[in-house]
């Protein structure tokens, strides 16, 4: 069984404001990032999967087929967007990297069938880097 | 004479379109950058210095007050922030990179003598990182 | 249950010796590192946090409360510090980057529930790099 | 319980092609690594090791005895080299990083009560990144 | 007048071998990277060039154009590549980073008219990290 | 001509403070800087020269000549030692980055001829990393 990582990245605008908090109690908790006009990040997302090393192929994973899902269903529709008003999952809820991270792996998982249709290998991690001093992973 | 670099950090929003082209030009000029609802970036600062050492000190720069200026004229104005809508300079110019180090050379000129009012330091050189990919130098 | 990653910086100078041990012995033991005048280093702390994500604010921890706690009880009385001389912990006990992660984790598990009076985030892990080669990691 | 990760580089070259495949189906699998002649990459590898900090010394891991370990039967027979030619291990087995990943895991692991006769430390985890944006685990 | 650079990688691997020089020679001069069966690394390459922002667009250089120029002319025929054995220039050169330098420059110069017919922008600087400890300049 | 750079590191320990002002003089001007124990920093050491590429080998500089001599006059007698103390050009003169940098390229110049006694390469360049935010450069 091995682990494999293959790391992506793409730039986002957005937010952070709770309909259900007052103005005064968005400034208090967001601080800066809770500017109305919004601001901006480059995400750094890693994806790890884990699965048996094919014996003949020396391969764990077709990266094609997760560059093809990653880029369909993640890169898309969120690089060079903004993510309140573009990525409908945001509507209602405030996109947090906290978020973002429970956006992207519950994408993935949706649609990981049907590009890795055998048993192995099986999605593991997600992981976003904010920026340099914020991480946020989250296990499959 | 010794040259000195310092770097910082924000974060911001931007939308590329020129009003001077029709919506077909703009898409096809600035791609995915013409994103209607905007996008951002992490940006990496960099301003050098030049002058001689102090003999006394050993400092060629007091680096407070470097970092009083940058903080006051660029940080505080830009992180956090959409730059089309809250900079006044890109009302009507376009927030490239390009024309981003343009206006912070400038306000960074236009205070020099304030915050350094000895012939030296002198500000050298300034440099934004966009992305790994993309850098823009712009020499005083 | 996200696991969020804070990243802190902090310079010291330490002086690998063992008072059980002779000069050279220690010498054998701690190379370059039982330079008797000592010698420093820039240190890459990364605390990692478990929670799970806020439904209405979208996050899993208070990044203001935990800044506050690891300024108050490690990057202040460690930053730009001999470790030898004025870390009280380190009077008898060689400053290895083993045992100053032992000690940062020790710190911050004593005054996290005045920090975190909540059930969650726990702390979950410290992670210490000394230098690009070496890197400690404890678990809570 | 600590664990130490030590990191290391090599640079080697490679050709991706399995001989129970044809031409066809090796350009299809391996892309451009299939390429006839060969390419490089700088590999870098972390090993990290297990084991309780020493309460005298302060340390984990002998350092100076995992160097020697991983210098001798990994970077000497790795570094500067062919994989697919000079790694005996490879005469029969596609070099991909999954399968360079498994060979100096197994060598750590043969070697390693030789180099650490003691309960402590154990080999944790071997990673190899093959490019920024390919990452190899195994766990031990 | 701005300066833009811009980053590409690939890989290659390529072997350092005089045919003026004996083996013993050889193996003095190059070390390591005389090994007759070869090695790899993974290149940086920095492109820099220099223009005026236009006063439209706020852009100083097609950057679209910029890419095509490169991985027409150095990418695709060196990525993933051997260097001795696939690029015509090192047939009776040896592929040190320096001549790799020499061979981009002379590629995107002989080019550069068709890719910028305009006055600007003009090619200013090639930069190449063979490693981490090794980087080669040449100016234009 | 080509500029050819080599990256060496070093971690030091030093105190600043300058006997010509007061403590409290000090205090203000050097900040954490001036705590009389001393910190302590993983310096990053850049060396540039420039030299034509030789016809023959394809080299600009000889790289082991070139190690000796940083080695040798720079490595050995600051790495892992505290500058204040060990290092004779600092009895009087603050350890600065700065003072460092002029250090550093004054011992390089008076030993080049003996290790370069051929016209070229020259030493051209001389940068410091003290810490990620602050850069030095010195031309020679």
């Amino acid at each position: 069984m091995i682990r494999v990582t293959r790391r992506y990245r793409f730039s986002a605008s957005h937010r952070l404001h709770a309909a259900a908090f007052s103005d005064a109690e968005n400034r208090a908790l967001y601080g800066k990032c809770n500017n109305p006009y919004g601001h901006g990040h480059d995400y750094v997302l890693e994806v790890s999967v884990r699965g048996p090393v094919d014996r003949v192929s020396g391969r764990a994973v077709d990266l094609d087929a997760l560059d093809r899902l990653v880029r369909g269903h993640v890169l898309e529709p969120f690089d060079h967007r903004d993510l309140n008003t573009e990525v409908p999952a945001f509507a209602g809820v405030v996109p947090t990297t906290e978020n973002l991270a429970v956006e992207i792996r519950s994408r993935l998982a949706r649609k990981w069938s049907g590009a890795f249709p055998d048993a192995w290998p099986k999605l593991e991690r997600i992981r976003i880097q904010e920026t340099k001093r914020n991480t946020f992973e989250l296990h499959q």
